[in-house]
């Protein structure tokens, strides 16, 4: 397993050297999977390549304005054998899907594109970068390494990728090599104003009205260091919002001011919680889910309890004060 | 009046050659004001020089953060004559307020940067650059062509400024050059994270509750073109928020699927209606904010109606269906 650079000029002269391509990405979609995917799909394609672009299931709605979009296929459909097989996004093939998997060991030769720190390298060629903000920074380096063009379409697709994966460049994984590739792409004609349109500023009614309920439901604790929201069955039905507007609700939940941790409770089904986690600078979360069985990251975990909304709130109140007094105590006071 | 690259070099001329200044910026100062001010304030400094930043009001909580804050003077504490005034961000010199204008009078000569189109360059030296997203860009190339160096302090100011302006890259007004000069200040130090968590991590549960009672407010008309929130007097109370709170309502209203115009009615005073709009991609708000004896910009404007608020929000919003239905006449069909 050579350097990083090395991998990405071996991708480049695998790239260049075959004709007959496979590419997909992980379920469930985000920005930076859909941009990755199409922006090294269409690249090969302006090459005069075969290169065939799957997915599961269709491309989510609010995906559908990225080029190339229409080009992406039914994995179900895909029958053919390819030189090389391409993920993108994905740390491990499982999160490819069963379909996916089984097109990508017919191809000659796996090629494993990523930047989650957790990669399996489970490659025949691994280029993971962790540094990078978004797999579709990484796509760009290697399109400029293999002297393939970036058209507009290319570009607005991983300027997508990169907008996606920092929110709009608002996270922690902000790097300064991560703007000037996002400067780059502009220059390439990426469509700002259409991505940025389409990423924040298409929200339903729907959507909003569950977040007002959502923010009515806001509780701080007496030393305001942890806040929650409570999202029951009754506020999703009768704000007639969907499942997935609930996403975005823990963010405001963990900009309050002085929250340590934001909490969000969701009534997913009758006696089944599901309660997300975001910590903001120290408490590790990841152990304070694990404790009702879940598990995560650091500043971000989750998991599922079953029982009463109002129990498990108190409950999971109560353990989460627990632990921010216990690492209080340990540190003589809250760490910075 | 030379080009703005001459200015640019003569600026940078004058800023060597003087070692007596007084820098402000406009009154209510957002991010770029106070990261232009400080910023080149802070570099002035750093070069031995004698640089007096002045306010007629302290520095805001919210951006107490930034580097240098604590330096910024009260305007009418400061009696002394200077060799060179600069003001930044300022379209006009009254925007300086006016004891500022007094004390910039008697400065030998007057330095005038700025980023709006609107400027009226009132200096003996106008550095004004519409293309730029902030005054803090400009303030970064001006460093540079002095060759004044860029420390981390500096650089969160600029950082600062730069965000601010352009809504952390979401703006139309983001260009590759913005871009590539927040990856030139990251470089330099630029503390992300911390402006990140200042600028948007620091909500109170007051301004969140109004949001939530804004949005429970929110209506659409019936083709889904026009939505608007209300924010009586009562839900300000209610939800103990400030006025400045409200602040960021609009972008809600107007980031509704499918929606051109967004308006928020606020009751600032009982039978005072203060109405801003905003339009997303072809109505000319500030021609229907001036039927109103209002203005502002073609995508954003404003007026103040006296009168009952469920009068005025019929009157203002018939008369925006009505604008919207001449232009989509006159032109076969909305624009795109
Ligand atoms: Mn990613
Ligand atoms: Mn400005």
């Amino acid at each position: 397993m050579g350097g990083l650079m090395d991998n990405l000029e071996e991708a480049a002269t695998a790239i260049k050297m075959h004709d007959n391509f496979v590419l997909t990405t992980h379920i469930n979609p985000d920005g930076d999977a859909l941009g990755s995917l199409m922006g090294l799909g269409l690249a090969l394609l302006n090459a005069g390549k075969n290169a065939v672009m799957i997915m599961p299931h269709p491309i989510p709605v609010a995906f559908q304005f990225m080029p190339g979009s229409r080009q992406v296929q039914k994995t179900s459909d895909v029958l053919a054998r390819f030189d090389l097989g391409i993920t993108l996004d994905c740390t491990d093939i499982t999160r490819a899907g069963e379909e996916a998997q089984k097109v990508l060991q017919r191809a000659g030769k796996l090629l494993n594109i990523d930047h989650h720190i957790s990669n399996q390298y489970f490659g025949d060629l691994n280029v993971v970068d962790p540094q990078a903000a978004a797999t579709g920074e990484i796509i760009y380096d290697l399109l400029l390494k293999a002297k393939m063009p970036v058209t507009s379409e290319i570009a607005t697709n991983l300027y997508t990728a990169i907008i996606t994966d920092t929110g709009s460049f608002q996270h922690q994984n902000t790097t300064a090599k991560c703007l000037r590739t996002a400067a780059l792409l502009l220059d390439c004609g990426a469509a700002h104003r259409v991505v940025q349109q389409h990423l924040y500023e298409q929200r339903s009614l729907e959507s909003l009205r569950l977040l007002a309920r959502g923010l009515e439901s806001l509780s701080l604790n007496e030393e305001g260091t942890v806040a929650w929201m409570t999202i029951s069955r009754d506020s999703l039905y009768s704000s007639g919002a969907a499942v997935d507007d609930s996403e975005g609700l823990i963010d405001y939940v963990k900009s309050l001011k002085g929250v340590e941790v934001g909490i969000v409770f969701k009534e997913v089904n009758p006696s089944e919680i599901k309660v997300s986690f975001r910590s903001n600078n120290y408490l590790d979360v990841n152990k304070l889910a694990a404790h009702f069985g879940g598990g995560g990251h650091e500043r971000a975990a989750g998991c599922t309890i079953n029982g009463e909304l109002g129990d498990i709130e108190q409950l999971v109140i109560r353990k989460t004060e627990e632990q921010l007094f216990a690492m209080n105590e340990n540190s003589g006071g809250p760490r910075k």
